[in-house]
């Protein structure tokens, strides 16, 4: 097992999977040191889904854009906010459940998610690989199908879980200065601005980026192609419409 | 440094902490291992803010409901969804952003999320505790203010760090089968609520807790006192109109 400094430190994303497989022990594992993770009054309100099954995988494969680590890694993990449980066991016992609003969405989506990275810490420090999937909140209203999940629960990041078969480079990070703030946010003048992306901009891989792409700048890689306009329109509207289907938007 | 299985597992939240002061050497290298965390496109769309004046979280204490761990801990981090600098960098790029809406909100908070439990699991590693503040997304109107926060910026989360002043009892989990699911949510039955809850119901501290409210059930603790519907209902308007000011609702 890998130091934890090593762990946090070396850190990068895998896509690409060996085709071993990571046994029940393991994953179970994994899962009870998530679970011990900061939750909102200890009232755990997610749920994890576990998917193995080849079918399934197929089945989820075009709602996270046919990435395929989703079918080459031998887990896939889908972690939901969750009030579902809880509002069971309080109608159970003469409690009238009122979690059915965004604020009790939003606790519980910090649950998921505190959830999914001490998961996530826990894997990479045993030498598994991890990719999260960002395009889980963009089919939300699909993944509930596949995953038949009930009102009260939505899900909020996928990740694959394997071992790796690749050693990328570790990507750029921003200079430290570039995120903290003392005290008060101190905006950024133009100057910041440039000292903090410049090294960015200046790698080898975003050059080749921008240029493949057709493009002037960095940035307009990401706002013309990557994460563009039309498509961050589109997929708020359906996940504010799952956030009303689930039963969250009641306030 | 602990092991990083006894880290996950060990692990509970600690409120109390020693005068000892955390040092900017060993926050920093917190720090960066917390923006080692995935992020959606290597955009690292979040911010931190430092609190260590003990001006300033005497102006945060109310916003956090007088909960003394935040006067008491040397160090308060406030972890923000951040498309600011993000959408700077844009803009001076000839660009165009594109993020002021619920879909890059909700990006944003999970690169939050993910920085932030880096960074606890980081500290905790070394010894320190920790203490998530729910009431972040309570209050993040007057958060904004105190902190000066600009549009396209919101304080998602909270964590008190120091070194412990108190060695709590571990706090109770729901066994693992309760919350994880094989290939679809299987929805509970009666029998299984019973089940899952029953040991949390027949702690001690949960019957303490009943009696002192002058409750019937537990659950009732967590609907009628302790999560109740109006600040759920009032907590969640505060947060949408948040939303709404911060420029992340325009789909």
């Amino acid at each position: 097992m890998k130091s934890i400094s090593a762990t946090l430190l070396e850190r990068k994303t895998i896509r690409k999977y060996s085709g071993r497989n990571v046994d029940d022990y393991l994953l179970n594992d994994l899962l009870v040191k998530g679970c011990r993770a900061s939750t909102t009054g200890n009232m755990q309100v997610y749920s994890i889904i576990i998917t193995r099954d080849p079918a399934k995988k197929k089945e989820l494969l075009p709602l996270h854009f046919g990435q395929k680590m989703l079918t080459e890694a031998p887990v896939v993990l889908t972690f939901c906010a969750d009030f579902n449980r809880f509002s069971l066991w309080c109608r159970q016992n003469n409690a009238e459940p009122c979690y059915d609003n965004f604020l009790s969405f939003f606790t519980a989506a910090i649950d998921a998610l505190l959830v999914a990275q001490t998961v996530c810490v826990a894997a990479e420090s045993e030498g598994l690989g991890i990719c999260y999937l960002g395009t889980t909140t963009y089919t939300a209203d699909k993944i509930i199908e596949v995953l038949q999940l009930p009102k009260g629960v939505v899900p909020v990041t996928t990740v694959t879980l394997g071992w790796p078969d690749e050693d990328p480079e570790q990507p750029d990070r921003l200079p430290l200065e570039a995120v903290i703030h003392e005290e008060v946010y101190h905006n950024y003048s133009i100057q910041d601005i440039e000292n903090f992306y410049r090294s960015k901009e200046e790698r080898d891989d975003s050059r080749n980026f921008v240029t493949e792409n057709n493009k002037e700048t960095l940035a307009q890689v990401f706002t013309d192609i990557r994460y563009k306009k039309d498509d961050n329109i589109t997929f708020s509207r359906i996940l504010l419409k799952v956030l009303h289907n689930q039963e969250f938007m009641n306030q």
